[in-house]
């Protein structure tokens, strides 16, 4: 395998996780840096900031002789994306993966492309992120220590596979494999409900009186910090997971009833019970 | 008013609140620091930090001589407490003051406790905590920026007032007054709800195999951290104030099922307007 010193890696689109890879990969030394985005004013952003060698809004153009593609686009925008790089004139085994939040829509759309192209695709996602978008969000070690799941196919090019696990755990990455599917249940649990609980209770805490929130502690903070996420985003993720989403968001539906059921009945043994069930639960993950 | 250096403080409780009140009083030069607990180990801590004048698990006994008296014990226990205290041979104008998070229950216990003995309770609630409890956790600093808010009642003495108002500004608090239920009514939303919200989201995020959580980045963690909070403690502050969280819970509920409703439909314009209105709604307090 290349040293990252001697790959050429080509980032599609430029913003906060697409910008946060650039850097990180001239950090790292990387060989060459080859960036598509949509317009030019964030092309020219890119390299005012040094962070491309190649910079242009010709997908295919920018692909060509790439070692390593990464598709850093909304999870809507990949298959057309993908349909635009198989034009290219593309170097010896590359690799095609992306970051995207949702997987099996994306090995179907994206990586089918690329396979009927005769292009090894693996999907990434890369669980780093936050409530702020776009290039001026980017920074360098946005990846680190982060869990990075890869969703291989079972024919999927061993060396392929190795290629994208190396290149995130060079930056910094835990990575792990599963199925597209197991993937996308995992994260309506663990990223999409929790970002589903902190809109609604952003709805309940601050919607009668968003003033009294001015005397609020750091429970209100935390617990809504990421229903600040760009709304545009996230109704592309979570309608493209809705399937995976509804059985996790019913739950939450029933978590809230059963607690206001509790409280309305002042049951205290059974409050106690869903408190410390709680709190038990979270320290399985956090101390 | 006396100054800090003259003044005599008398902590009950010296847990999370109690114990960075006394690391903060003892910073500040307060003169002297009285500290009463319910167990002799508690108290040998105390002293073992440099904490405790005079320590003792006898209420009217630290409560002699005293100018302020803050009550850090659970608002369960706050209504005894003040009927030892009130036994006590006290200081010239002594004011009571507490920590407690609910303040109708508060200023109607331990406060008319207070008031038929001839002694002045000022209820406070410092708006400062953690997911931790215990002396162990006590921080100096605790209370730096946190808001304050002070429940006087329509002929509370305004030098009384004053008193339990500068201390607390003096340990870097904003603070704020307001009718005891209109307190509550206000913690119930956001404070108490945040956390039901919490402990919700950590039901439906962790249940079905808590082994997930190890691929979460940031917004597990932080939607739900607050779940990790004392559930004997949390019992007890969401039962005292369960008529004014009744409500909020009940619109946390129907925003849980609201959102279903419009996943199940793939309503993208309905989906769009709920992350977009949360997200105003808490650009109102957070950047």
């Amino acid at each position: 395998m290349k040293p990252l010193s001697e790959m050429s890696l080509a980032v599609f689109g430029p913003g906060l996780l697409g910008g946060s890879l650039l850097l990180d990969a001239r950090l790292h030394g990387v060989g060459e840096l080859r960036v598509w985005g949509r317009r030019e004013e964030s092309l020219a952003q890119v390299r005012q900031r040094g962070l491309a060698d190649v910079a242009s809004t010709d997908a295919a153009a920018v692909a060509e002789g790439a070692d390593l593609l990464v598709l850093c686009v909304p999870v809507g925008g990949m298959k057309a994306l993908a349909e635009d790089i198989v034009q290219a004139k593309l170097g010896v085994d590359p690799v095609v993966t992306d970051v995207g939040s949702v997987k099996a829509a994306v090995v179907a759309g994206a990586g089918a492309v690329c396979r009927r192209a005769g292009l090894v695709f693996v999907g990434s996602h890369p669980m780093a992120g936050a409530e702020t978008a776009g290039l001026g969000a980017a920074r360098a070690g946005l990846f680190q220590g982060a869990a990075c799941i890869l969703t291989p196919e079972g024919d999927t090019d061993p060396a392929a596979l190795a290629k994208v696990e190396n290149f995130w755990q060079a930056l910094g990455c835990r990575t792990a494999q599963m199925e597209a599917a197991h993937h996308d249940a995992l994260v309506a649990r663990i990223s999409h409900l929790p970002h589903l609980a902190a809109v609604a209770a952003t709805l309940a805490s601050f919607k009668p009186d968003a003033s009294m929130a001015q005397f609020a502690a750091g429970g209100l903070r935390d617990t809504t910090r990421v229903a600040s996420g760009s709304p545009g985003m996230w109704r592309e993720i979570l309608l493209e997971n809705r399937r995976a989403i509804l059985p996790a968001l019913a739950d939450l539906h029933r978590a809230t009833g059963e607690l206001l059921e509790i409280l309305e009945k002042a049951d205290e043994d059974s409050l106690l019970a869903r408190l410390e069930e709680a709190q038990q639960l979270r320290a399985t993950r956090y101390s």
